[in-house]
């Protein structure tokens, strides 16, 4: 296939107007798909039906050191949860808290508790100038948000295929001690699909930070989202190289079955140094008297263990492989050598990353849109919801059916090429 | 009976001899029980278990709107949970916001983001030198300690038969701009089982605060939880009533079903004013993308409705009413009369107030303790941990079982007594 930017304006003009008579036929279908969010489709919602039946009225409701998990205790999770989140994360369960049902919320809590009260002593980040993170882009808009909610300045740090350009991660954080933390995705990251290299985890655990209370927002979401049970990414454990690098109290990291089990009735936790846990403990001891014990029991029973976690992944893999496969084989055969973008092609999490010429992202979202297609917004990828090159859309293709993917797929490809033809003929 | 302060110093001696022997055979016994916190027996907890088969994996997920509980989105609540929990709070569900598993963490919550954010655009309490909270006193410990986490200064407000002292506080209120919360419990109040008079409602829904943010604090913990059927306290509806007197912005009402089903595992609300809902929403965004749907499902499919709130709070009432009534019984039969405490006698809510002579409470505690009767710490029903007169404690009667609390009443009042008397002669 001929690359549209080795095409004369002649041959363009030609391809655009076939392109928009196409583009009239789908709009006038009048569709309505949505690729924006990385929602689990029904089906695989489906697959843990069998846990609202795991406890019922003659169920002992007692954790394994016999607390009724129907009353008030337990601050920080019954053990039993810990050890199943402890696995889920590769640390051992003293180094865990678990929380409610949404890591975004101990990821939120954590930032204010910062603001007001500062990192294990430290200075309460609201006393302070100026206080600043590093993003990764592209990266998770709901990252890019609490930072921003609370006024935080946002730092873009490049993304290359082994995570984020560390030479420049550790130069700004040894020179600037107003940076006090980097938002990272490192397994099947949002949206790239990027899981960060072994010299990428090793740098980040032996970063000489210039703020005391610098700490790596560490968000394993999708550590055990794996769509190939045969190809699948490796991630070092960071709290272990962290504390084997002099570095123990550098990082949090965040997981929940939140795309395990059910978006918002999952369970979180928080894994850390016991430093951390107890300035984290502090916190929550005054904000409430427990979070549900009950879902953590009924999280517990139904999994088990990692090998029931793994087991039910394995179910989910089955749902959502073919939805990547077929839009990653609409991209390579719609847009394969045509030159006007780029795509990754993730072995886990919830998302393609595409990139458009510079300049399209937008464009090509709005056209989808008007076709019946909701994507992510272009733009969110980057914090203040600016992408310098106007190029990088995020693909979730978990939520349609197969069926509607492959219409709002077909359609997608037709954007990028129109918006495309449209940017070479203004060139 | 003679009041211990008639007696002369030779009836005290003697009475003190023949105590203090009780008082070592009780210690001797080793007991292990427990009057210091408002948690629900288990036998309460037993008749909430039919909550558990609501949910099956047979069972229709979908809210009446059709939305999917069992994912994401829906962040303030699904309607049914609105309409239950505003029957519950006595308002329209368009006021309503429904939260997680605790509404002490929404207060905590609304307290942070008033600290970075401020209330509805004025200056966030971060950046003022002072901020100021009422304190009716005594109140619930776990208010006061969310006020003084994040360091502003509690002034004590004296409790009447009727409420808050209502001339302090208006008197505070419109003289001072740094006031800008007052923490009430207004049915049921913890721990003396007031119930707000109308005069008191109406009051504080005509307050003319200094301060534009400014906000009541209204924990309707206790808003469903009578003892008697034939005989509750009755509370006039606050935010209807701040409308009504031109101050619809100035109260947050907070509720929850954690003595209803299970603590912990129930759900909260907030009702308020559309214009400071608006305002919570705005954080709420940033913070989650939602709250546990399917524990909202469970409880609006097990209750139904108000009248089912009430007939299973009917149950708990059959329970705990006894509980009370052996506590009330031994104060009157051992100490009625005796000049050395007095005790209040609530219809509904979780305690009973015991006030000692003045300088005791701590010492009738420490006793309690040191027989294997734990109370709630004194001082904790004030700000800061500290009463003043060192004289009143909290009595929890629900957690133990009627047996136990008979054991732990008697020693009580036998603590009481001897500390009574130490006083006395120290006098």
């Amino acid at each position: 296939m001929k690359k549209y930017t080795e095409m004369s304006k002649e041959e363009l003009l030609a391809l655009k107007q076939e392109l928009e008579q196409e583009y009239a036929q789908v709009k006038a279908l009048g569709l309505s798909l949505d690729m924006s969010r990385g929602k689990p489709g029904a089906d695989q919602l489906d697959i843990s039906m069998g846990m609202m039946d795991v406890l019922n009225h003659e169920t002992d409701l007692r954790c394994e050191t016999g607390v009724d998990c129907r009353n008030y205790g337990v601050i920080d999770g019954i053990p039993e949860a810990k050890r199943l989140l402890g696995e889920m994360s590769e640390v051992d369960p003293d180094h865990i808290i678990i929380y409610g049902n949404s890591s975004l919320n101990v990821m939120f809590d954590t930032v204010a508790r910062s603001m007001t009260h500062g990192v294990m002593g430290n200075t309460p980040w609201c006393k302070l100038d100026k206080v600043k993170f590093l993003c990764p882009v592209p990266g998770y808009d709901r990252h890019f948000k609490i930072t921003e909610f609370f006024g935080i300045e946002m730092i873009n740090v490049p993304m290359t295929p082994t995570g984020p350009d560390m030479d420049m991660v550790e130069k700004l954080v040894s020179e600037d001690p107003a940076i006090k933390g980097i938002w990272c995705v490192p397994k099947y990251s949002n949206p790239q699909g990027i899981t960060y290299s072994d010299e990428t985890v090793r740098r980040f655990a032996r970063l000489k930070p210039a703020a005391p209370d610098f700490r790596i927002y560490w968000d394993n979401a999708y550590c055990i989202h794996h769509l190939y049970a045969d190809n699948h990414d490796f991630l070092i454990e960071i709290l272990g190289e962290c504390e084997r690098a002099g570095n123990p109290d550098m990082v949090y990291k965040f997981t929940s079955t939140s795309k395990v089990s059910f978006p918002g009735s999952g369970i979180a936790a928080v894994a850390a140094s016991k430093a951390n846990l107890n300035d984290f403990r502090k916190y929550m001891t005054m904000q409430t008297i427990g979070h549900d014990k009950l879902n953590q029991l009924r999280h517990v029973r139904y999994f088990k263990n990692l090998e029931g976690l793994h087991a039910h992944m394995k179910k989910h893999a089955l749902l959502i492989r073919p939805k990547f496969e077929m839009v990653l084989d609409t991209l390579d055969r719609e847009l394969g050598g045509l030159g006007i973008g780029e795509w990754t092609r993730p072995h886990g999490g919830y998302f393609i990353s595409f990139d458009s010429m510079e300049g399209c992202a937008k464009d090509i979202v709005a056209r989808a849109k008007e076709a019946g297609v909701v994507m992510t917004g272009a733009g969110a990828t980057y914090p203040y919801g600016k992408d310098p090159k106007d190029s990088n859309i995020r693909i979730a293709p978990t939520f349609p059916s197969l069926e509607e993917l492959e219409q709002a797929a077909k359609i997608f490809v037709l954007c990028v090429k129109l918006s495309s033809i449209d940017k070479l003929l203004a060139a």
